[in-house]
Order: structure tokens, then sequence, then C-alpha cells
């Protein structure tokens, strides 16, 4: 009975900032480039170990990147973090490269509907098409990880077999990835599931490093990090203020907010390396800078440590 | 490892919808009486099992409940649903049964700063009001449950120690009262602490029945909901379209959203025994009502069941 008052869950983890691409990206008013580079900067600041910078997607398909290349040449000085970029195809990956990335990340979604959507490629022709990627960025190189977009749950198909994700990581095993980021780009998953799916891959595929990309839209990402802890899991993407709206549901929440995930592991007795105090300031600075947060507990009620003055004294009433 | 990919947590549990008190009186705005047992009324055709429907303090302490024995005298027709209200002291226990009601949950703060904000008194001191409360209720055959305010952090103290919680679970087994709901008022608790405490408390008070009063402040609610899941709790308060807000944090979150804890419980296999779709029309009425909402995922994002739309074609970009 020894750990049945504990949590089994590990004591250090590593949180990838994933704002100034899943945020930005989601923003229709253009941010300057020296804005991005200056938030880069701010988040590199508090001590987070890996961020995803930018998305080398076709300019008309996301134009809030088309600084792409410009943001990886700037940010070359940040030599304390992992930088990473995703890259939906070969000429994207070139791109990358030349521009001074050191790691890329691929986009892959689990379901047809998602994956027609937003590549326009059924999943199995878009798992086609990384090959060349690899293949270029390992000429060159580059570490390559990989994802898999609406892992727990696909908005126009609903639940996606356990089966589907192993087919997948099948197939990024036989390209040499040895790490996958699973997304529930739609806030669909829950505690239970999470649990059970990392539990079922991690059996299948002990090699495989997974980490966690978890939307709040539901309000389910806190508790599904915590499922995916109790697996053994230790990567997590998180995006400052929130930001990274959710395309079916406007208005609703994004991305897991860094400060609030970081917020939350610190009170857990987890350790990020992260200093949460200025990770609260960058948050507020950049809510004031983009307009708005994609919901963050943080900005709104401070963190657990902040207390108030005992009060004096009190009224009699009742 | 039979069970090493599958959270062990009950299969079914009990929601206690608390917004006609916990909610209503964090509203400064006069809801009249015949609105509140309106929504009252709405709230028990969910199929939710238990209702707080208002509290017996003095009016001049929180004017929004003053209608509390017209409240109580005009649901008790609602005989499929077990209704409570909140008493703060003996006279408001004779004023809720002259009313009618058959259950009275009792109020007690873990921490002497707390007590003394909420109730003038020191924690002892409170707790020794009590009894004469438990004798009136015994004497008339009303049901009494117990509860201990920021039990799981303070606002005012910071952490609270468990034997704080011990010392006071004590004291309410002395006087007969065998369940109580350990609130975490102003959103303290975290994941590993509930999991932690709650393995503590259950062992050395076995025939005690824990329910769980979780605020979303700091957006922990949910995880904290599965950890007490895991430590085999049944009991959740909860509150429609999240009403009850923090009084250290304005427009903070509050108590965790009715509709928002039923859909992640459902898509967890859990059993409620209420209607979300119908749950989640009354929190859009109360909204309404309100004229906000007190943090509910949702009336932003609607339940995961809720799928889209196949997209037919896509341009091709990129």
């Amino acid at each position: 009975m020894a750990n049945h008052n504990q949590l089994l869950i590990p004591k250090k983890v590593e949180i990838c900032e994933v704002a100034p691409r899943d945020g930005f990206q989601a923003e229709t008013e253009w941010i300057p480039t020296e804005t991005k580079l200056n938030i880069i900067r701010k988040l590199a600041s508090t001590g987070v170990k890996s961020m995803e910078i930018t998305s080398f997607v076709h300019p008309k398909a996301i134009p809030q990147l088309k600084d792409a290349e410009e943001v990886v040449r700037r940010s070359q000085d940040l030599t304390d973090i992992k930088l990473r970029a995703l890259v939906p195809n070969v000429k994207g990956a070139e791109r990358a490269i030349d521009a001074g990335i050191k790691k890329l990340k691929l986009m892959l979604s689990a379901t047809d509907s998602h994956s027609l959507s937003n590549a326009n490629s059924t999943s199995e022709e878009a798992q086609n098409k990384l090959e060349p990627i690899i293949e270029v960025a390992t000429k060159r190189g580059v570490k390559v990880g990989g994802s898999i977009s609406v892992a727990f749950g696909c908005p126009y198909e609903g639940e996606v077999p356990v089966s589907r994700l192993a087919s997948i990581l099948n197939r990024y095993i036989k390209m040499g990835i040895d790490e996958v980021s699973l997304a529930d780009t739609t806030g669909m998953a829950n505690p239970v599931q999470v649990h059970s799916i990392l539990g079922q891959l991690k059996e299948q595929f002990s090699m495989m490093t997974f980490s966690m990309h978890l939307h709040n839209t539901r309000g389910m990402a806190l508790a599904n990090a915590v499922a995916a802890l109790q697996q053994g899991v230790i990567h997590f993407d998180s995006s400052i203020a929130g930001l990274g709206g959710c395309p079916y549901a406007p208005g609703a929440s994004g991305n897991i907010a860094s400060e609030d995930l970081v917020h939350s592991f610190h009170e857990m007795g987890i350790e990020t390396g992260i200093d949460l105090g200025q990770m609260i300031e960058v948050a507020k600075g950049v809510k004031q800078i983009i307009g708005h947060d994609g919901g963050s507990y943080m900005l709104q009620a401070g963190p657990c440590s902040e207390l108030h003055v005992k009060p004096a004294s009190q009224e009699k009433l009742g």
C-alpha cells in the first residue's frame, strides 16, 4: 500500500512552447516579424527548453507565417533552446533547413477527413509524402519529429481507433522517426482514453518518445496531461496565453496555456525548469500585443502562491 | 499488468447541483424568486439527483438569498431529487426546517483566517457552534452533512495541513456526521495533493462519505475530480454555467460547470443519470437570464459528440 496515496508520475518534464507557430497561425491580424522575434526571445528567457517557432507552409495557406525564413534566421543566436519548425512538404523542409533550423516537425492527420481538410490528401497519401522530407533532412543532418493530429478524436469522423494510430506509428518507425507528438487538435480527448491509448502505444512502441499536444477546447487538457503523466509521458506542448483557437468553435479555448500548465505542474511538485513568474509576465505582454488571450487561468486569477492579506477585522453579520 | 492501461475509477457518480446556492449568492443583481424557482425546476428536469437550493444565512449578509424560505417551501413538490440547504447557525437551521427542507449542510472553514472572514469566528469557535444545529436537526428528523471550506489551501494562509482536516473530521464524527464535503473554495488544489489527502483521509475515516466541491479558479478542477475518482470518491458538487465566481479574483472562473463535469464524466464512461443535452440547454437559458456565465466550455465549444460536416472538397494550397 506504499503508493496508495501517491499518484505515480514523473518528477521532471520538458515543455515545448508552441505559440509562435500554433498560436500565431490562428491570428488573422498581421504580427510584424520584429514583434514575433521579440516574443520568441521573451519566451526563451523563461527557461523553456524547446520551442516551435514557425511553420514553413505555403504563404498563401497561412499568410501570418510567410516570414518563416526570417524568424528562423534571426533566432539562430538562441543556442540554449531547442528550436523546431513545422514543415508540410519537401519544399518547406528545404526552406527551413536553408534558414538554419536544426529540427523539423512533420504534419500528419489520423483521419482522412481531417487530412483532406488540412493537407488536401488522404492520411495514406500524406504518409507517402513524408519519406522524401526525411531524406532531405537526414542528408543535411537535421533531426525530424513526427506528429499525429486529431489522434484522440476527429471533429469530422469522431472516434479514432487505436489501430489507426498504431499503423501510422509503424510507418513512422520504418522511416526512422523515434519521437511523435500526439495531438488532441480539437480538444476531444478525455483522461480515461488518454491513459488507455498511451498505455497501449507505449507497450507496443517502447522505443518511441511520445509528446502530448493538448487543446483545452472542452476543459479537459490538464486532466489529460495528468493521465499522460501517469503513463510516464514527460514531453508536453503548450502555448503562451493559450493562443491558438479552435477553427471549429470560434471563441473557444485553444492550446493549454503554458503558464497554466507550468503552474499546475509546479503545484504538483513537477520540475519544468521554467520561471513561472517570468512566464506570467510574458503572457501578460503577449496578451497586450496580440489584443486577447486564448484562455488563461493565470491571467485571470494568478498563481496559488499569491496569498491575500489576512482580514484585520470583520463586521458581525448573521 | 491487467489494469496497466486502465484508470481505476468508479463507473457511476452522483452530482449535486449547487448553483441555486453557491452560484446565485455571488450575483449582485437581484434574481426574482420566481426566476430562481424556474431555474431549480429546469435543473431538476435534467436528471440530477441532488441540489443545494439556498442558504439560510442572515439576509443582511447575503441579500440575494433572503427568499430562502420561499424557495424551499415552493420546491417541496420536487420529490424525485434530494434537496439541501446551507445553514450557518441554529436560527438558520430552524428557518430551513420550518420551510420544509429535509437536509442541512453545515459551513466550516479549515483555517482561522477564512473562518474569521466568512463566519466571524475562529475555526474552533465555529466548530463549537455546530453541535446545537445538529441537535435541532436530529430532534426534527432532518439529516445533516458537514463541509470543510478551503480544505486544500487557504487564500490567506496557504497550505492547510492534513492534520487540520483530520481534527475537524474527528469533531464531525463525534457529532454523528457521516458525510462531509471537502471544498477547494478558491481553486488552490492540485491533483497530486487531492489524491494524497483523500488517500490519507479515506484510510483514517473509512466510514465517512466524502464529496468534492471544486472551484476551477486555476483550471485544475477537472484534473482534481479525476484524482478524487481515482481514490473512489463518487460525490461531486458542480454549478450550472459555472456560476459562483471567486471573490478574491473578480472575473475568474467559479465552480466547475455542471455541464462540463457531466460531459467529461460521460466521455470517460462514467454514469451520472443526467441528460447532458438538456443540461446544456438549461445552462444556455441560465446564462441568458443571469446575463453571464462563470466559465463553461460546453457553452463555448459544445460536446465532443457534435461532429462537423465532412469537407466536400479542398482547394489546393501549399
